[in-house]
């Protein structure tokens, strides 16, 4: 960021925010067995209501620097890559917006103000929702404004501190592939076969 | 990475190997209720054989450019900050060094080629275990040398296929958590303050 900034024209990905936070918490989420087998969507809500929606697909950046590389051409292009199945694309849409284009029928969040839950017990219900929708802030302070509490059916806060998005986000993952039995597959099929 | 090598000057910080794998990994488990309550203590063992020995009480730069200069300043110094309780200190040392001077006396370590396990069995394990230590590969591909595979007990493969080293040791980590109560006090003692 603070590179592409010298080089002196404005940067587009600041408007995503903090796009390391993002990068972090994807980096935690999408190459997990959940996602392999085909069972997250994710979906990256920028401060100024753009959403991207990830392809399940995408071989993330491991690299910082070329992951904002990779934001820069999605913000001038709105999909990437341009041609083919897009791995990314990004639409205006507000939170409220994309609880109606996902048809979540329940809509959860994490925060520090929630209700203190393990995040073991927040996994295991959120698994037995239909459609659910999972909230995790991604801003290095502060909580959900208003109108996104508002859309919120439940919010759990899984410890007494407060913990990073990718933290939460990646243990949310984690319980949930074991609620639904996916960890425990991983494993039996391996042992099946050896 | 890239921005300092057009500097012209060679850059110390490529002798970590992949410095954003160890960010990366890092970010994953220094900021969690384990090493809160002070349950982890950290290494980062380079290539060329040296040991970074991590304060657990270091405050991990969010930003991957601001955790490189961190690190390039931790090879020219070698120790962060230059004053006061040092937050990283780095010392020449292979890991059979590194076993010797922790006092392992359990040196477990995840690898695909590894026993398939359960991450949770595995944790649950090596929380039962005196003064244990866990390799992490931070390597993009390939696996523990053989050096370092005859300093290891056990070798546990967590998933039928590779994850990467973030994500096991995140994972890791909070299973751990969960092995010797820590996410369950510290979630019982918020319900019992409110």
């Amino acid at each position: 960021m603070q590179k592409l900034a010298r080089r002196g024209y404005r940067v587009p990905v600041e408007r995503m925010g903090r796009p390391d936070i993002v990068h972090n918490v994807l980096l935690q989420i999408i190459e997990t067995p959940l996602n392999w087998e085909g069972g997250l969507r994710v979906f990256v809500h920028t401060q100024d209501d753009y959403v991207i929606s990830i392809n399940p697909k995408i071989r993330l950046p491991k690299n910082y620097v070329r992951f904002v590389g990779l934001i820069e051409q999605l913000f001038a292009q709105k999909r990437v890559p341009d041609k083919g199945e897009p791995l990314m694309q990004i639409e205006k849409s507000n939170l409220q917006q994309l609880v109606r284009k996902t048809h979540a029928n329940n809509v959860l969040g994490f925060s520090i103000l929630g209700k203190p839950t393990l995040m073991r017990s927040a996994a295991e219900r959120v698994s037995k929702l239909k459609n659910p929708l999972v909230f995790v802030g991604g801003f290095p302070r502060g909580h959900f404004g208003n109108e996104t509490r508002r859309l919120l059916n439940e919010i759990y806060s899984v410890d007494r501190e407060s913990l990073d998005a990718w933290v939460v986000a990646g243990r949310f993952v984690y319980d949930f592939e074991w609620s639904i039995g996916v960890a425990q597959n991983r494993i039996k099929s391996k042992n099946d076969q050896s």
